[in-house]
C-alpha cells in the first residue's frame, strides 16, 4: 500500500467495502469543537496557509518545540512564512504521530496537494496554499462545505455575545451553525480577580446584579436560556475531576459571599462550591433536554513562565492522573434519584481511565433512550490511531459500540475535518477485521448499518436534530 | 473465516493444532461460579430459554438498557416470550460486544442451533431451546454434563446451611460440587441494621450467642469448619480494595461493640475492623491449606434508585479506580512474615491495575509452590477476548504464564461454560502466532503441555484436587 | 520462520531491510546500568556461567521461585553447577517471558550455542559457557567488545571513590566507562541508624564535618564535583514519586537537625526534605549540564522477611500505584522557573502511567534542545517486547519518537547487551509495518534515519558525547 491512498488504513477488503460503500459519503456532524463564529459569519478567507493551519494550533506548538524549534517561530514576532518553514522543516520529524498523517491528509483533502512537506518542498507548498487560500473557493464555509460539513457546535461562554451567532443564522447559511454553553469560567476560582471580574461581565451582559449564589446562578440560567433560543442544545465543561461533595444551600451561600469578598476559601470549600454549580447546571441541561458533556482529567498551566507569556490553552497541558471513579458515580446518582439527569457524554483524557468510564455509563443507562448516557471519542492526546482503536475496542467491549455517537474534531482550525474521514477509516478497518476473521458474522449491511449510526446517524437522533432536512 | 466456525479465533494452522489436539477435549474445573447449588441438587429443567439464559444475567440486562429497553422487559412482569424477544432484538445492537460471541456459542453449543439471534429469529429459536430445555437431556446436570464439566465451586454464605450441596453429595453425583466460603457479609457494615440482622443468622447457625469480636470470630470459625467438612477448599472475598490497616485486639474489640450497640464508627474504624477480619480468615485459610481468593476493585450499586428497586448484583456496578498497591503488599507481608500466608488468587476489575497484579504476586512466590500467589483469569467487565489476552499477555510477559490456573466462569447460568472453550480458544491462537512468528520453538509438545498445564492441570494440582480420579 | 532465526521479530521485508541496513551494526550506547566498574577494571574473567549469569541476576531468581525452585538454589548454598541446573529446568517454564528471548538471545550471540537451554540440556551448556568464560575471549571487556560497546554509565553512590573508574580511565580503555551520580540513600530517611551511617561515611569522603543541612549540602555538592571531574555527565534516581512539596530553608534546617538527632519525623516533613534534596541535586545538574533521570513508580521491598535474609534488590520489588502528574508538573516548573531546570529523562514503572509521562515532556520542552525533556525507554518489569511496543508507540503518539535516545540495559550483568539488539529489531518492526501498511511513506532512507537516531546518534547529541569519536 502507498502512504495515503485510497485505501489508506484498510487492510482487508471488507473494510474497504464498509467505508467506501456506508461511511465515505455520509456528512459530518461536528458537535463539538472550538471554531470561532465570527469568521464563519465573516465567511473569512485566510492570508496564508501559517494563519490559516498553525496560528493557534498547539499540537503543532508542542512538535516544533519538542523538535528544537524556538518560541520566536511558534507563537512569536517571526514571519507567516518563516514559521511555515520552521514547521515543514519539523514534519519530517513528526514520522507515526498523527500530525503527520493529518498534515498531509490536510494538504491532499483541502489542497489537492499530494507531496510530502519537508524543508525541500515547503516554499512551494507555501505558495500553492496561500495562493489557493485567498480564492473564494477557500473561504471558511466554502471549507466546511468542501468537508461536507452539515452541523457544527463551537465553544461558547455563557457571557459570550452570540453575535456572530446571530449573523450566521440571519443569514441562513446552510450549514447549521449551533453555540454550545461552557460554563469553565464561571468555576473558576482559582484566580479571584479574574473571577471577579469575569462575575462583573455576567452581570452586565445578563442585566442582573450579582450579590449572591442565587443572583449570580439566575444570571447564568439567563444566559442558559439566552442559548438555548439560539438553538444551542449542548452543554459542556472542562474539568480535572468531577466534583459531587454533599453541600447545601446555606453553606453554598456563605462560601460565595466569602469569594465574592475576595476572602480566600478553603480547599473543602471550593469542591463544595463547583460541585453546587455543576449540579445546578446539569439540572438545566436537563430541564431544557440538552446534552451535557465533561472533558475529565487534563492537568492544565503545568508551565507557569509560559502560562504568563502566552496565556491558557498555548500547548502547556498534560495528562493528568485523578481518581475518577467514585465522584462521577455520586454526581450521577445524585441527578438520576431525582429524575434529573440528562443525556451525558463524559470524556477521559487518560486512558488508563478508558475502562472506568466505559463500564460508568453503564450504571444510568435507563432504558429511556439508546445509549442515554456516552463514553465520548478519544479526545486530544489520544486522538490518534491507537487512541481511537483502544477507544472503539474497549466501548465494544464494555458497551455497546452501536449506539456511539462517534467522532468530532475538538478543533481549532478549518483544516481539521478529515479527522471524521481518519476516523472513519479505523472503525471500518476494526469491523472489516472482525468479519474477515469470523468474529463478526459475514454479513455487510449488518456492520454497514452499524458503521452509518457511528458515524451519523447515532448523533442525529442523540441530540435530535432530525429535522435538520 | 465464516462466523464461529470450528476454526473460531484460530487463526494459524499452529493454534488450531494447539487447540484441537491439546485443549479442546480436557474437562472443565469452574473453580469460581454463582451457581444455585440447589438447582443442582434438584437437577433442575427449566421451562423455557428466558429463565435459564435471561433470568438473574446481569451482563444481557445491562446491554438491553443501553439499547433502550424498558425495564419492565428486562427484569419487570413482562411475559418470558416477551423478554426473550426484547433480548433477541437487543442481540444485533451488541456487535463486538463479548455477548454477541457468548449468544451465538452458547446456542450452538447447547442447542444446536446456528442461526443468528434476531426480531427475525426469536420466536423460532424460543420454541425450538424451550421445548429442548423441559427434556431430561437438558436438565441442569445433563447441561454440566454436556459442557464435561468434572468440578464445580459455587459461592456461598457462612451462614449457608450448605443443605444442598448436602443433598448432592448424598447423591453422588459424579460431577464434584463443592461449596465456596465468601464472608462478605460479615464485614459489610455499611448498613448497620442489615449487618446486626446478619450476625443474629449467624449466631443461630453456628449456636453461637455473639456479644463480643471474639465470640464474632467463633461463630464464623465454626462455620469455616462446618465448610472444611463439607469439602470447602476455597475462600472468597469482594472487596474494593484489600485493607491491612494497623490494628491490635483491644481497639478491634471496642470497634465490634460499637458496632453491636449500633453506634456509629468512623471511616478509619471501619478500615481497621476490615483489616482485621481480612487477617483472621487469612490465618484460617493458611491453617487449613484453602486457596483464598481476592476479587479487587469494583465499584458497586451506583444507582441508589435501581438499588432499592432491584436489589444488589442486577447491573448497576462498575469499574473503581481505588489504589490497590500499598495494602496489598502488606497485606500479604503480615501473613508471610507469620508464615500464614495460604495459597492466593488476586483478581483485579481494573485492566490499569494488571501490571501491578501481576507483578505483585512475585512478591510472595517462595518456591513452596509453583505459582503459590496466582493473579487470576481475567473477570467480569474483563471477561472477553481482548481482556483475556492482556492478562494473558501480561501475565506472560511479568510472570509465569506456565503456572497459570486458567479460567472460570463466575456465572450464575448453566449455559455460561462455552466461556472455557473461548478462553482456550484466544489462549491457543496466542501461542500459535507465537510458534508461527518464530518467537517460540516449532515444538508443538512444549507449548501443548503449557496449554494442556493450564487448561486443566494446574488447577487440579494448585487446589489439591487431584484425588478426583 | 524458525526461533530466533535472522529474521527474529521483523516480520515484514522493510524490518529487515531496516533492522539490516541500518540498526544492526550500530555502536551500543549504555546510558544507564549497573554493571560492577571494578569487573572492568580488573577485565575479571568468571569461574563459570553461573557466576556470569545468575549471580545478582534477581529478574531470572523471581522466576525460579514463581516455578517453585528452593531458594538455597537460587541465592542459598548450592553449587553453582547445581543452581544452573536449576534455572535450566525453569527456563521452558518461561515460555512467553522476556526471560525466554534473552537466555536464548544472550547463549547465541555471547556463546554460539543454538540449543534450547532445559534439563536435558543443562550440563552440556553449562560445560561448554564456563570453559568458554575462562578463556580471556571472554574477559567481561571482550565481552563488550564482542556487542560493540562504545559508551556505558555504572550508577554510583555519592560516597563511592570511583577508585575502579580511576583504574579504567588510567588504563585508557577504549570503551568509555562513566559514573553516574546516584544519591538515592543520601535521602532515604526510613531508616534513621543506616541513614546516620551513611551521613558520617559522606563525611569522611567529602572530608567536611555535617552538622546542619547546609553542610550536608556542602558535602554532596563536592562529591557531585568530584563525579564530574571523572567525567559524570548523568544523574539518577530511584523513587515512588516525585517530591515537590513547598519548603523553605528554616524549616529545612530543623526538618535535618531533627534527623541528625535521632528524632522522628512527620510524614509531611520526610516529604519536605525530599523535595529539598531533589531540587537542589536538580539545580546542581543544570549547572554542570549533567542529565538528571527518574526512575519513579516502584514498590520496593514487600517482603520483610526476605529483606532481613537477602537485602534490597533481590527479587521483592513490584510495581506501585502511587499519584504522578501533580508532583512532576510542580517539580518541573519550580526549575523551569527560575531557568534552572536541566535536561531531564523520566521513566515510569507502571504503564497506566505512559500517557502522563509521555505528555508531561511536553510541558516543558522549550525549543532550547531537540527533546530536552525525554519519557525513558521502557524499565524493569516493562522491558519486554509488549513494553517496549507500548512505550514506542505511546511516544510516537504523544511526542516524537524521532527525537528518542533510546534503549539502555539498566543491567547487573555483563551477558545482558542483546537487549539492545532486541529493542532495535521491536523498533524497525513497527516502522516496517508502518511502511508496507501504507501508514508511512515509501522512504527507507527516511525512516532509516530515525532508526539510526534513535538507536546511536540522539544519545551521543543528547548526552554531549560527540567528541568520543
Amino acid at each position: 500500500m502507498a502512504f495515503i491512498d485510497e485505501h489508506f488504513l484498510l487492510k482487508t477488503n471488507t473494510a474497504r467495502r464498509l467505508y467506501h460503500e456506508f461511511a465515505e459519503t455520509l456528512p459530518i456532524i461536528d458537535y463539538h469543537n472550538h471554531l470561532p463564529p465570527n469568521e464563519i459569519a465573516d465567511d473569512k478567507l485566510f492570508e496564508n496557509i501559517t494563519q490559516a493551519w498553525l496560528y493557534g494550533d498547539h499540537y503543532k506548538w508542542r512538535a516544533m518545540r519538542t523538535s528544537g524549534v524556538d518560541e520566536s517561530f511558534i507563537t512569536g514576532n517571526k514571519s507567516d512564512q518563516e514559521k511555515f518553514t520552521k514547521w515543514a522543516e519539523t514534519v519530517p520529524a513528526t514520522l507515526r504521530n498523527p500530525l503527520y498523517h493529518w498534515t498531509h491528509l490536510e494538504l491532499k483533502r483541502y489542497f489537492n496537494v499530494s507531496d510530502l512537506l519537508s524543508a525541500t518542498t515547503a516554499d512551494r507548498i507555501y505558495e500553492e496554499c496561500s495562493e489557493k487560500l485567498q480564492s473564494d473557493e477557500y473561504s471558511v464555509r466554502n471549507l466546511l462545505r468542501k468537508m461536507n460539513v452539515k452541523l457544527l457546535c463551537t465553544t461558547d461562554d455563557p457571557t459570550d455575545s452570540l453575535e456572530h451567532h446571530k449573523r450566521i443564522q440571519d443569514g441562513n447559511l446552510e450549514i447549521k451553525v449551533l453555540p454550545a454553553f461552557r460554563p469553565d469560567a464561571a468555576m473558576n476560582i482559582s484566580d479571584i480577580s479574574k473571577w471577579k471580574t469575569y462575575v462583573q461581565k455576567l452581570e452586565s451582559v445578563s442585566d442582573t446584579s450579582i450579590n449572591s449564589f442565587d443572583s449570580f446562578l439566575t444570571a447564568l440560567k439567563r444566559r442558559h436560556n439566552y442559548f438555548a433560543s439560539m438553538g444551542c442544545a449542548v452543554s459542556d465543561h472542562g474539568l480535572e475531576e468531577m466534583y459531587a461533595d454533599d453541600f447545601d444551600d446555606k453553606s453554598i451561600a456563605l462560601i460565595f459571599n466569602k469569594l465574592l469578598s475576595g476572602g480566600a476559601i478553603e480547599p473543602h470549600e471550593e469542591r463544595k462550591f463547583k460541585s453546587a454549580m455543576l449540579y445546578h447546571f446539569a439540572v438545566w441541561d436537563h430541564e431544557k433536554g440538552w446534552v451535557q458533556q465533561y472533558h475529565l482529567g487534563a492537568l492544565r498551566n503545568n508551565n507557569t513562565r509560559r502560562l504568563k507569556d502566552l496565556g491558557a490553552d498555548t500547548g502547556w497541558d498534560s495528562i493528568g492522573d485523578f481518581p475518577q471513579g467514585r465522584t462521577l458515580s455520586r454526581f450521577f446518582d445524585r441527578l438520576d434519584k431525582q429524575n434529573n439527569l440528562a443525556k451525558t457524554v463524559i470524556y477521559n483524557l487518560n486512558p488508563a481511565d478508558n475502562h472506568l468510564f466505559a463500564s460508568m455509563t453503564g450504571n444510568f443507562n435507563d432504558g429511556s433512550f439508546p445509549g442515554k448516557i456516552q463514553w465520548g471519542s478519544a479526545w486530544w492526546f489520544l486522538d490518534q490511531k491507537d487512541g481511537m482503536t483502544d477507544q472503539i475496542n474497549t466501548l465494544s467491549n464494555i458497551g455497546l459500540i452501536s449506539k456511539f455517537i462517534g467522532m468530532l474534531t475538538d478543533s481549532r482550525s478549518f483544516l481539521s475535518f478529515p479527522r471524521h474521514e481518519y476516523f472513519r477509516r479505523i472503525l471500518c478497518n476494526l469491523f472489516g477485521d472482525d468479519i474477515e476473521n469470523g468474529e463478526l458474522p459475514d454479513d455487510i449491511e449488518l456492520s454497514g448499518k452499524v458503521i452509518s449510526d457511528i458515524c451519523y446517524n447515532n448523533a442525529v437522533n442523540y441530540f435530535g436534530w432530525n429535522g435538520l432536512g
